[in-house]
């Protein structure tokens, strides 16, 4: 979730389709006229496209994509895009839907491209509020127990524990505020600027191929082939289950090799989840993670470790941050801070100089014929496709005035509430955010647009360190920081997303006021399931958040003390700390113009630091997972590679919502009360003798 | 390899090829002449069939399969078909030789099928001994180990424990009179009477096929899917290996249905072999072992367990056979005796009525002129396949003295030894033996011709019976029984094996001769090789026949109680134990009979009682595996039912042989004193917490 540069990995945009598969997809469309072929099928109104059933449908799906979602912030942070499956899945439920009540004759509205785009709107929506309500990051980062981790006194800490009534208010009021601030710039970026949105423009082409029908039938194998792995996963995380009584017990501990490398979490996990997430991801992705991995557990943790007593005091506990894991933790910090750094200056640069040529294409285009409005210097005239999308798009109007009142309507209540919520926001830093968050959030849609990074956390980031600064450590400045981030994250996700929303709109003949509607739905959605699925899990597992827990939450405890670095300086820091943190943050910028300098073939060889810093906090293990899933995928191209291509997404789909799902049920046994009966436990000859002994006595 | 009825599952005889994919063979045979397609080929002469590559080939394989046999005489006493392994490594071995030589211009000698015939000849019978030489039955049945578990005093038992020095000594004088008391009748059972020894025409066909080139393109791709299934399985076996250090640790002990099932031995025990060996098994036998082990320990067991203290003393050790295990042992024997004997009735009446039969037309054929000397009536005149190899198998002739002097000679040695190393075994007994065994040796090699079952092991417990009774309990009548089944079953054992290689011999062109010096020369290295390998698993697995061991050995339990139950009468039992004995002894001959009477179609659907008995001894963690091995075939033959059956016995060969020889390096590993360093363990979750409580302290 951390990641702006990994792209696929990012929670709610990039669809998991590597460029190759992209161009292709592109290829067919210059070759082939999309919008002849649906052309005996009229559009809907809008109204008709907002369905009961679509939300209906949408609604399943957020609740299932929201546990899978939250079960990835809260144990690696890690979370693939899920549109392939929201696509797959919403197209599966309704023509299940469809063709139920055709056959009893009740069906009075076919399913159309549009209705599909508003089920895959509305669940991106609504799942992206998992990430971007902070429930891994900063939301959960104030909590007591982050909070105490991360503290070395334990009276008069500030913190803000969980709640369901304050979480879902704050949600409610902050969310919105990104869609109405990018309204009125749609047709610019989109018609006028042509933006790319490759996620978006993907997730259309799958939309659109779904209708056809050969897309049909490849569709339903695919979805066959999910459902086939969806069962798989969703029984082995049922059959894992019952040999987890107590800690350290079951598959996720298998020491599968060895003792010795487990203590340092090098381990393969059994995790469906991760192998999916791993057939997804670029392998690049993968191998960085690894890397990562084997620099950090490998290397340095256990030379750091022999310097115990002297770096810092042998007497400490594990998880504090004075000690080892304070290593752990800043080293991260500093290598993701510093790709964050060299990103956002190099997507603002890319938004700038784009920017500029944009406007000066548009202007001279506006000298030229209205029907020859194309942006694109190459195209003279515009071919069918771009002339019915443009007309259907430029259709339904959603007036500036709605957009701008909208705004300042929700901005006025926000900052009225806001300070109730953290005192230690203040109401005039609220509106600071909401002067300045447009301008933010329009740098943030118009780079995602053209390179598919959303730099929502960065920006975060950047909220964290000026209203934390402007604060003060003596008035809270660390909560405060983290709120800001969190009004912050939110505006620029959403209006990022609600754009990539419209480009898939506009490839899909659905009317941007159907767009708007169903991500306005899916937010409210979002707002109210995303804090009753954290409070699940928060519930469910009481350990929730430790170090040692089956959901560690790694990020919470990041947001935490950048927070605290930015409030309080270096100070907490152990000896030579620093220095490594400098080391790191220069490695991230350097590996970062390396990549960029050695042109795009060979950058695919040079790991990525931000993907890097990750296993540095966690350990390998579900590097292993992901590298095993790749692995697979590799293996697969290597024998078949147009099936590993169709299917290979489906798979890795059906494997991370089966295990997903299974949170669900677990999270509810959990809740129950009801324990695993049996312990799988992993342990050295010698305590497995005195082990003997004391059962045999 | 208690199982007459089983034949694919006897040790030494039976492909593993079903009825139909045999009659494909035939038919295909039918319609084009094989030996038209070798016409080209010289048939080398009979010394230079018998060539230095074959045997030192064979003597690596015979190794191998000795390990792989032993593992499983061991473990459950199941031995499937390794022909198919034997002929295709075979043939891969001296290929990879061949070719070697070829490109260096060194080959003098091209590889042929007669070679080959030569090469898996020499390994079936060498590892042939390795089931008939007793280890996992009558030989390790007379062990101190085994007696004290079936005998309640301690003092003044009868044992006699495995050395090496008496075992090979007791094997060499023993197993070559089979091969000399049926040498002279080879023409009248191959030629005079055509009997159809199915696996070995099935093992014919198959040397046949690899020497056409299709044939060999085939074998290459079956090598390749055996070689990467053999690396897995053996992989397999080596990490599982980790996780074994101490009792009822790792993936052996997996309660894989949960403690309770685990308590009652159902659970997959992940075990490669048996997946292996139950895809190479009938699906119906996977089923009896199953019905057996639901029968017997999901229902019987715990319906007597209830009645402890009642039908017998609650105080005693579960190993006690004047407890459960004294009900699991019998029962067993029972069904096994049951069924056996009405097996034996029906082959000797088979036996005698074909043997009429075919004495008839052998007398009305030689009324005809000599070039119509075909014992079918249909075939007047002889195909050219059949004058061809009738001409080469006539050509080398063995004297009838030479076999006869040879028998003498050996049985004199063998009556003069015998009682020297078993003092409880009269010289008289011996000569009774000898002057019995020849009729017995051809009638069992006539009736495996006709029914492919070798009946070896009812003829050696017919030997326990009557010598153990002659003799009495005063003199040692057990052991001295359980001697004399050794004699009588190598004896007859040899002698349908012998035959067989003949057919294969017959239809390959190989000299009777060579399959005689192959037989001699593999007995030769089986009597060496097997009672090593059972020392070195002797002795690296100290607990070995212990119910509770990783090699339970369950037939030497049972060979031994057969031979107390001969010579004590039933005294031993516990309470009503004697009259399930008779229920389940009628049980087995009226399941036996209503198979025989449904007809074959629907005599597939009823379990087999000699399959049933396995699971009541050792429980169904092993038929579990089975069952899912079928299952996979099943699967797999619905989905390609050709390349299932093409490729099929090739991956359960590669399992069984994985998994068979890693336990050569995991023997050499426990008799170095290596132990694994972690204890996969499963506790319950009371249990588990008591632990955590312990080890915390």
């Amino acid at each position: 979730m951390e990641n702006e540069r990994v792209k696929h990995v990012e929670g709610g945009n990039g669809l998991g389709l590597d460029d190759e598969r992209e161009e292709m997809m592109m290829k067919k469309e210059e070759g082939l006229s999309i919008e002849r072929m649906f052309e005996n099928q009229t559009v809907p109104s809008w109204r008709k496209q907002l369905t009961f059933r679509a939300f209906a449908v949408s609604f399943v799906l957020s609740v299932a994509f929201c546990f899978i979602v939250m079960k990835l912030n809260l144990t690696t942070g890690i979370i693939p895009s899920l549109n392939v499956s929201a696509g797959l899945l919403g197209f599966l439920f309704v023509k299940i839907w469809t063709e139920g009540l055709a056959k009893s004759g009740m069906l009075r509205q076919p399913f159309t491209r549009q209705e599909n785009t508003v089920i895959q709107t509305c669940v991106v929506a609504s799942s992206g509020i998992a990430f971007s309500g902070g429930f891994g990051s900063y939301l959960f980062g104030m909590s007591q127990r982050i909070v105490e981790q991360s503290e070395h006194k334990k009276d008069g800490l500030d913190y803000m524990n969980p709640r369901l009534g304050w979480m879902i208010g704050f949600l409610f009021v902050v969310s919105f505020l990104g869609l109405f601030s990018v309204v009125p710039l749609r047709k610019i970026m989109i018609i006028d600027f042509k933006l790319t949105y490759p996620s978006g423009t993907a997730t259309a082409h799958l939309i659109n191929s779904f209708h056809t029908p050969e897309g049909a039938k490849l569709a339903k194998k695919q979805v066959r082939s999910l459902g086939k792995f969806f069962s798989f996963s969703f029984l082995w995380g049922f059959f894992q289950w019952f040999f987890t009584a107590g800690e350290d017990c079951g598959f996720a501990s298998f020491p599968t090799f060895g003792l010795k490398a487990y203590k340092y979490k090098f381990f393969f996990d059994f995790s469906a989840t991760y192998v999916g997430v791993g057939m997804i991801c670029p392998h690049i992705i993968n191998i960085s993670l690894l890397v990562g991995g084997i620099l950090s557990w490998a290397i340095m943790w256990p030379l750091i470790e022999t310097k115990k007593g002297d770096w810092y005091p042998s007497d400490l506990p594990s998880s504090n941050l004075h000690g080892l894991q304070g290593y752990k933790v800043f080293i991260a910090i500093a290598l993701i801070l510093g790709d964050g750094l060299y990103n956002f200056f190099k997507v603002l640069s890319q938004t700038i100089a784009g920017l500029f040529t944009k406007l000066q294409e548009r202007n001279r285009n506006q000298q030229i014929p209205v029907t020859e409005n194309s942006s694109s210097p190459s195209s003279k005239s515009q071919s069918y496709d771009d002339q019915r999308r443009t007309q259907l798009f430029l259709k339904d109007q959603i007036p500036a005035w709605f957009a701008i009142s909208g705004y300042v309507a929700i901005a006025a209540v926000s900052t009225a509430v806001l300070p109730h919520l953290f005192h230690q926001l203040k109401w005039y830093y609220i509106i600071v955010i909401y002067i300045f968050a447009p301008a933010l959030a329009f740098c943030n849609a118009f780079g995602c647009g053209l390179t598919d990074w959303s730099l929502a956390s960065t920006y975060g980031k950047l909220a964290i360190f000026t209203i934390g600064a402007w604060a003060g450590a003596s008035n809270g400045g660390i909560l405060g920081g983290l709120a800001a981030c969190g009004v912050m994250m939110n505006i620029v996700s959403t209006a990022s997303d609600l754009m990539q929303d419209f480009k898939t709109g506009y490839l899909t003949l659905a009317s941007p006021r159907s767009m708007f509607v169903s991500q306005v739905i899916g937010t409210a959605m979002g707002c109210v399931i995303s804090p009753c699925v954290f409070w699940i899990f928060y519930n469910a597992f009481p350990d929730l958040g430790l170090p040692s827990s089956e959901y560690p939450a790694p990020y919470a405890t990041v947001y935490y003390n950048i927070a605290k670095l930015g409030v309080e300086g270096f100070s907490a820091l152990p000896n030579n700390c620093l220095n490594l943190c400098y080391g790191f943050f220069a490695a991230a910028i350097f590996i970062n113009l390396i990549r960029d300098g050695v042109g795009k073939k060979r950058a695919r060889f040079i790991p990525l630091p931000m993907a890097m810093a990750i296993p540095f906090y966690l350990g390998s293990y579900f590097a292993i997972d992901m590298c095993f899933g790749s692995l697979i995928l590799f293996i697969w191209q290597k024998i078949n590679r147009a099936k590993a291509d169709a299917f290979g997404p489906a798979v890795a789909s059906g494997l991370i919502c089966g295990d997903g799902i299974w949170t669900l049920p677990s999270s509810v046994l959990a809740l129950a009360g009801v324990k695993p009966p049996i312990c799988m436990k992993f342990i050295s000859r010698g305590t497995n003798n005195r082990i003997d002994q004391f059962l045999g006595s």
